[in-house]
């Protein structure tokens, strides 16, 4: 489903956020370090997933990250803000993917995947996603 | 090739770094917060590539990350350090593929696979991998 | 002359930036970790003195933190912004204090005060705050 | 206290530990960033007190760190590792004063102190230092 997904347009995401460009994001080589993507990406994960009035994880569940594959396409520079797009890509039994654009004016300068698991806070092992959350992620 | 390996092992990597965790890698999880591995990942990279006597890039040229795949194997708990193995994967024309294997004790935590560019710092393209870097690299 | 002003209240600020909070700046014990709060001066200095059309430091020179002073006042939960709020407090030969204030909400969470000398780029020796410089800052 | 101290020498402290320096520590301005150094302390803060078989704070109580001075003293560059200094500077009612200093090599890169304050979990108000705790403190 992603290939067919153009994630480097603004188009391809109706779910947004943002993070404010900070000096020290920088690093010696004058842009901002590739590390700070994966963080760009965890925001963009946690303004998708994150209602504390009514958590998307089941009552003793919840979301871990099992994989995260960063793209990066262009140089980002320090000031400004990134926009974040994030979007659901699929349901698995007990795993979803999202994708997300990281954007700073009309530049694409990363897209990402990640493989989100939901697991048993006690057993610490897999579980299936119940059709509720089902749902609800595909109506994001 | 890479699939071949088990990156889980530390028996896979010759090439051996580490980082020192800090307080503040933790987030509110209890754990270190999975960006940071990215981190750790960039700590093996440039102790990989890094020669300040005589660098691996030949003048005028730079490598460049252009993707970055993690995948989180255990979660890592504060105070300690990681060691950090990196090991070459393949070489294309003008790229070529790492993977990292992110141990404390004896878990690994995480491993990692980056492909780097070698990028003309001018003209802000890929170009082609010179024969004595290509040995360079293999012989490591 | 910091002991006249209430660097608590908002209305002692004029200028004015912010930060955005990420999930990664909360470490295990909940709160939003204390080292973040340098970034959120820094923050507040850059927006103070970076002018890229009109650098506020004479070619040659360049503005250098020698101390910052943080007093923590309440601890900072995650999500949500800070306002960051900046002020003169005084002028030196070659020396410059600014005071911060840390805001979430109506909540003042640190205060802080930096010292920035003018230093030569070449010497790394301070250099005297030249009038047009001196009159540039005490207007902001 | 502190005045009698040269928190720049090395044989001021007794009390080491270190931090290992990371590529993403550094910022456009080439050196290891500013904020990075609030990080360095708080690593020295934790190894002083942090005990897990035998905790310094009383159960029901914690160190909560009300002020930090940092005095920056010398562009500090990657890679490397700092060697952390820690000294009790003196205790008070419910507060105690530390210093550390930051060293590469032969040099000092920094000096700082903290104020700690013991503070009751529930009530979050300071409460009294306890003898045993004071005296565990000033053995350091």
């Amino acid at each position: 489903m992603s290939n067919e997904l153009d994630l480097t347009k603004r188009e391809t995401f109706r779910q947004w956020t943002y993070d404010k460009l900070r000096y020290c994001d920088t690093d010696r080589q004058g842009h901002v370090n590739n590390a700070v993507f994966a963080t760009f990406c965890e925001t963009g994960r946690v303004a998708f997933l994150y209602n504390p009035e009514d958590p998307f994880a089941p009552p003793g569940t919840e979301f871990v990250i099992v994989r995260l594959t960063l793209d990066f396409r262009a140089e980002l520079r320090y000031p400004g803000r990134v926009d974040i797009g994030t979007r659901l890509l699929s349901i698995g039994r007990s795993s979803f993917r999202v994708a997300h654009g990281i954007f700073k004016d009309d530049t694409c300068h990363a897209t990402a995947e990640a493989v989100m698991v939901l697991f048993d806070g006690k057993t610490r092992r897999a579980v299936p996603i119940p059709e509720s959350l089902r749902a609800r992620l595909e109506a994001l």
